[in-house]
């Protein structure tokens, strides 16, 4: 079968090299060069061979069908419109043209949620993994109409590492992660705050988030616990709203027992699962989502959307 | 100096292991027994030296002035009972004789919160490791009748495994936990909540509690990170509850930073910080407490009430 | 295609389960039953979908073209030879059949080493965890006569805790090996030594092997770290043994730099470096080793063998 | 009691951390000031209270009796130097003034080893936590001509992270380090060996060693493991060498149990255990050594040393 090129600026990141470690297993594309700035020269070890990182500048960017952008944030716009005026589709890794950051008219690439504005789309802004969990979690909540106008939902969640990056910064350290656990940008302070509200209110939302993330000694994975007041009048069966939105999506689960990161874990799979909170005066729900950060919250929803955007199968070459 | 003579019902466990360790390093008692009937005959190692583990039947229960139960829930009342009619006093670090778990009028071990009924007591019921950080942040809130009334506190916490116990299951293994991150008793399951309602409810507080405990890949430590909707006139200064109701105590670190575990891990300390939450409709105050669950949360805490049980300095013997 | 029906017995243990995961990946086979005694009617989720468990007694082996036995040493042997009688072939995890077991004659799936005697096999002993390691570092130099006769080879390794299996023992909790690492059954008191000698032995080597097995806190592989006297006319090119030897070899990687567990986890494959230790009288090189227990350790290397057995591609399903 | 007035240069490293930690608990000295270049201004968190970093330049030397050094290699030396001009006794914790690195007649602080020469010194060469593991195990087979005369020695060692020092660095990110094990400067490349070589020399023996590192996914801690070929007559007592040289130390225990980092970790102890290899033509021994790399490795050897060297009781404010 004839693959089609692809390629990934800002390999030498997490999300990247899991890109390229996807593309490579992918069985319609096929990786055309890879760019990281400080590691040009080297190689990339890849399942189907090592490949040398090039510097952005010099990627031949025309060739490519489509380029993946994992740049950092900041960078990554102004490399998205080079590659877009060259002629690929581009999917943005970034946030910098994800909702609430000032870009508008750009496809969302939150695929459950979106899906007819993807296909074919010449440029998608790929979720970030945070927002990717919530906003699964949130959205036939929102749709039905189920949430308590006004309500305050609480989303606690914990990533592991590799949601900050793989820039050396003392604090990442293993001696300083191991046996520990803290929040951090506690009080609505995190940037992915921006997307998910403006994701929020594109649904319709009427409530206020407060979303609290927490650093966890482990290599991949996010769980949100979310809190959500919700209508007097919720479906008896719990799971309903989840159950009607996701049919047949194959990529999300919607189980009894709770998520866990190991659920999840180098699967292309967002897991969810409900629980009525007992013994409040309001009702109440727990809905807790689980993806793996770098997977359905970065690379493999990355790969999900570039299937849509170039026509192929939307499962295509992505572990579920 | 005298060292006082005080025994240990259920050594073999992490929290009996924990208070021998501290009885071991502390200038004022002494380790008259300790007891471990799966175990007995076998040495426990201590920094003080090798202690050999005898039955609890076999225990010279009349010999100790004071004596822990660190016995599982649902033994351990039997034996509490029995130490008492043969004269030491008791510190029960089981959950039996607790708030919300039918016995009556037994002195509540959360020391910063009662101590006044503490000093010289026969029986003391020590609390568990989950009530003492969410109870501890939440506490002032509720004296100084700052938490909107009829309000859904949500009490996310996280566990090192640790506090599961020592006892061998599979979804313990070291195997099934690194790497991993989970929920568990969701929904207010857990049977630590009648103990943080009846505490809440000896305070005055008008409060649902929603408390979420998961499991961490870590040995030690519990973090909380709990969301409290207050009342519109809250102090400006945010700390003021939290600095006034525990000025002076030597146990209590109030700080601006975020708490992590390793802050707190093997000392007897609890840490708590507060955040506004901005962007919401309704004010609301995040509470970070972290502890030791095995110090604070277990034998530092009972360390901590034996010494007033038995007219001792309070922080004798506590790594703070 | 056509794919071909295998079983699998004793998939509630981690090889087990293992392999059923690999099987249900792989485009040649299709996992007939899998048994789990103390698990029956349970279901074992799949990447190819749920799996109910049944009791072994009650696999329907004859249906299979090949059957896995993952069943715990002792007890494996007995239904191997059940199996086999009802037609299928067997490729045999345990240690029951492998050389310096008692058995004669079963061909040893170590495959690298004995491939000709594996290609449609009715029956083949699937090697242990340590042994892959270390046996593949040395053949090279013992078929090339290039360890200094008599020497102490000194097979220091190292493993994760999925190698001694899923069955709860409290020195192998989360809390216990976390932060943790010992040795074991040190003094050449482990049960891989026979299996390793007769191998030794039947290559022609004239060695003494002193193993030492260290217990790791991850989840997941070994690396071996062997120190070998070598004759003085040691090839100038260190890597030429295991180059020679290993060429075309799919799951055999020889690098220059020294493998870290991270670069063979899930993966079927042994990575090999070589150094010459500086500053010795004697010529002697360090050969170090690393695979993923599980995969090239166990459940990879069984379906290797298993292709082979069935006549299908080696590589066939297996992430390299 | 009159506390010692000391002082710290590279208070922010790891080691001069815990050697803060270890002052601030002592009994008999007292932390007169701090230096950490970058993080001058800053406040040290310390069981004592918060101590103010200031630069090693301001640093008030000549108002302390004793000075630790924890600066990094290659910058020690210099800082030493003005130190000991200024009238303050040195412990020097880095690499410069050790035996093997070209300064001669500094007394070397392997406390067990040389006691008799640190008493009083002005200035001593605090040792690598490598080689205080590993010289430890093999001093008294040398002194006791136990070794086979020009055997190689295999030293394979595995060290938590923080051996190697808290600058940031990808390869030492959490990300990179869990799950994760893999070997270093192999083949005799590591920059202890010549410390080793020359304490080997001094004591007399007549052996090569072979010296591994390994970097462990733990925080703290090291695993010497070490086969040693031994003399025909070796005595029937494995233990007695090293029962005979160690009677009385406090912090050296020789124990039947194979030592866990798990025992040593936090505390100024070197934990030992013999093996005899079974089924070797030559008379084999395993000796295995752990220490904590920051304690007994460095801050707590540091501290040993400048008891010895202030007249202090030798095992003052060191955790055993």
């Amino acid at each position: 079968m004839h693959r089609i090129p692809v390629g990934v600026l800002g390999a030498s990141g997490y999300a990247g090299r899991e890109l390229c470690t996807l593309i490579a297993d992918h069985p319609g594309l096929e990786l055309a060069f890879a760019t990281a700035n400080e590691r040009r020269g080297e190689a990339l070890e890849l399942p189907s061979g090592p490949v040398t990182l090039v510097a952005t500048e010099e990627a031949p960017v025309a060739g490519a069908e489509l380029v993946f952008s994992a740049l950092p944030h900041g960078a990554s716009a102004e490399w998205v419109r080079r590659v877009r005026a060259a002629g690929p589709r581009v999917v943005d890794l970034s946030s910098d043209l994800r909702p609430g950051h000032g870009a508008n008219g750009i496809p969302y690439g939150l695929t459950e949620l979106n899906r007819a504005n993807l296909r074919g789309a010449p440029l998608i802004a790929n979720p970030g993994c945070y927002p990717t969990a919530i906003l699964l979690a949130l959205a036939p909540l929102i749709r039905h109409e189920l949430i308590r106008p006004g309500a305050t939902i609480v989303a606690d969640a914990a990533s592991g590492v590799t949601g900050a990056g793989n820039s050396p910064r003392a604090e990442m350290l293993f001696g300083e992660v191991t046996e520990n656990f803290r929040a951090y940008a506690a009080g609505n302070e995190h940037r992915h705050l921006p997307e998910m509200r403006a994701t929020i209110a594109a649904l319709g939302g009427d409530l206020d988030l407060l979303f609290t993330p927490h650093l966890l000694p482990v290599a991949r994975g996010i769980l949100a616990t979310i809190t959500v007041p919700v209508v007097d009048d919720f479906p008896a069966d719990l799971q309903a709203p989840w159950a009607e939105d996701y049919a047949g999506e194959p990529f999300i689960v919607l189980g009894h027992d709770l998520p866990a990161l190991r659920d999840v874990t180098r699967r292309n799979v967002a897991r969810l699962a409900v629980r009525r909170a007992s013994g409040l005066r309001q009702p109440t729900l727990l809905v807790f989502a689980a993806i793996d950060n770098l997977v359905k919250g970065a690379a493999g929803q990355a790969i999900q959307n570039a299937n849509l955007a170039l026509g192929l199968p939307e499962p295509m070459g992505l572990p579920a």
